[in-house]
């Protein structure tokens, strides 16, 4: 699964097809989050972000982690850093199986940050799937725990030098929960918003299909640091654009299950909701803003 | 096989093996080196760099590179660059059958340079076996590229805003090449000469081993770029301990063999050459340097 800042051209996409492997994998880092992690000093924190952003994609493939590679860049020799990186590194693999294959630490001095990149290599639990949303289905979110990893970019420009505890929160790793859904319910599609927040979800539908969500008055109703984001200027669109806005998982299936798979998340300890359903309409994402009640289209 | 900047503590080491799988598996970056290249729009030179760095490593381990994966960080949104480096990639890898199982692209905006770090995977060709340059073997080195991609930070020092163009040529990828070497000669050690320089040397022979080395008068005398920084005020110790000097690889093998060795090399368009013996000694590196003629005991 590739991650690239925004949606590759169709020309790369081709280039990267022509040499794809049949290997499940997924790569990703924490990005410019990084610089608050690195000021904080808050490693662990970091290292949970990195490999929730890797295993949740994993999850989306339908794969287990067997092994992961990690790229660690920090600004300046630190061996307390790199000690308590590894080591929270070493004690989530552990957890979960997974080996810890090969790894570097590169010194980039003029960067701010510290930087946390995975890769991780798996198996198909039950042979490939496409993930997608299909008419009649209803969509349950997964709460996310704040910000998570991604729009930080837009996070410094409004807030600047000051730092909020909420800069640094770790991302939530969804994809143990997520296997043992899987394995009880019918799961037709999965996204998880990152980069690129909603708009991701317009890959996973055909022209033919909307989507309509709401958190408004749900359970998943955006964190305090996103209302903090959106009184700052940033309006209903680009909010839905470049935040999770309270939603860190999105999966769908028939209508019947919903219910079940609320509880049964409930169970394993993660906080969800149905947040919208898949209908007919022309492959649009239709967000009711929970900050305005206001209909915004991506 | 891992990649510190300086080697780990004992501490992470023993951390890292109890997570270790059993493939082999190489991950490295291109470091500060990037920064040039982002400036230059050396794309090309950039991503060979990143293959060198890792397909070399996976030569020492005697493995065969099967899949990789690469992390992309640029300081800004640019379509171009993302293309011409995926496209590179995509070409090197589909010579070498390699696949490339995911990726990302993430945007540093406070980083000046471009990072291209990859995780290659693969199989062992005839199992583990150990590094070790044994007492009586010849070492053969292999001529390098000029600066290959280590020791940027030294040079960033050295030359400040000057550019040359000796600061984007290319890492040698030697790994096609020492394959074959490896079929048909007992090669006792390996070691590919990039961070740390001539000191990694040590990591391969025990207390009662000392390496002589020299390329005095020898086909791989320091490139002109290696004399600049010397006369810059580079002491003899830290040019061996940063900088490849000319010579980009090491092999050892039975004193027999060496000419052989060589010029097997040479049919295979490599410039390589005999250039020091493994003695009993006290687990030291002596290189006589080819800058002053002085020994330098690393």
């Amino acid at each position: 699964m590739y991650n690239p800042t925004k949606p590759y051209t169709e020309e790369i996409l081709r280039l990267i097809a022509s040499c794809k492997g049949n290997v499940p994998s997924s790569t990703d880092g924490i990005g410019t989050k990084g610089i608050y992690h690195w000021e904080q000093r808050t490693f662990r924190n970091a290292v949970l972000d990195s490999l929730a952003m890797n295993l949740n994609d994993m999850a989306i493939l339908r794969a287990k982690a067997i092994g992961l590679t990690n790229h660690i860049m920090i600004p300046e020799e630190d061996e307390e850093a790199i000690y308590e990186i590894v080591r929270e590194l070493v004690r989530e693999c552990k957890k979960r199986n997974i080996s810890i294959y090969s790894g570097e630490t590169a010194i980039h001095d003029d960067y701010k940050g510290l930087e946390i990149s995975v890769s991780v290599n798996g198996e198909y639990v039950n042979g490939e799937r496409e993930n997608k949303f299909e008419v009649g289905d209803i969509l349950v979110g997964l709460r996310s725990n704040g910000l998570h990893s991604n729009g930080f970019t837009k996070v410094r420009e409004v807030f600047g030098k000051e730092y909020r505890k909420e800069f640094t929160e770790p991302t939530i790793i969804y994809s143990d929960a997520i296997e043992q859904v899987n394995k009880k319910f019918d799961i037709h599609g999965m996204a998880h918003i990152t980069g690129g927040a909603f708009t991701k979800l317009k890959g996973f539908i055909d022209d033919s299909t909307d989507l309509l969500i709401t958190t408004q008055n749900s359970k998943l109703s955006p964190h305090t640091i996103f209302y903090d984001l959106y009184r700052n200027g940033i309006d209903d669109e680009e909010m839905y654009n470049t935040f999770n806005c309270g939603v860190g998982f999105i999966l769908s299936s028939y209508s019947k299950d919903a219910e079940r798979i609320v509880s049964e998340f409930k169970n394993l300890g993660l906080e969800s909701d149905v947040i919208g359903a898949a209908i007919s309409g022309l492959g649009k994402v239709k967000i009711k803003s929970a900050f305005s009640g206001k209909e915004t289209l991506l």
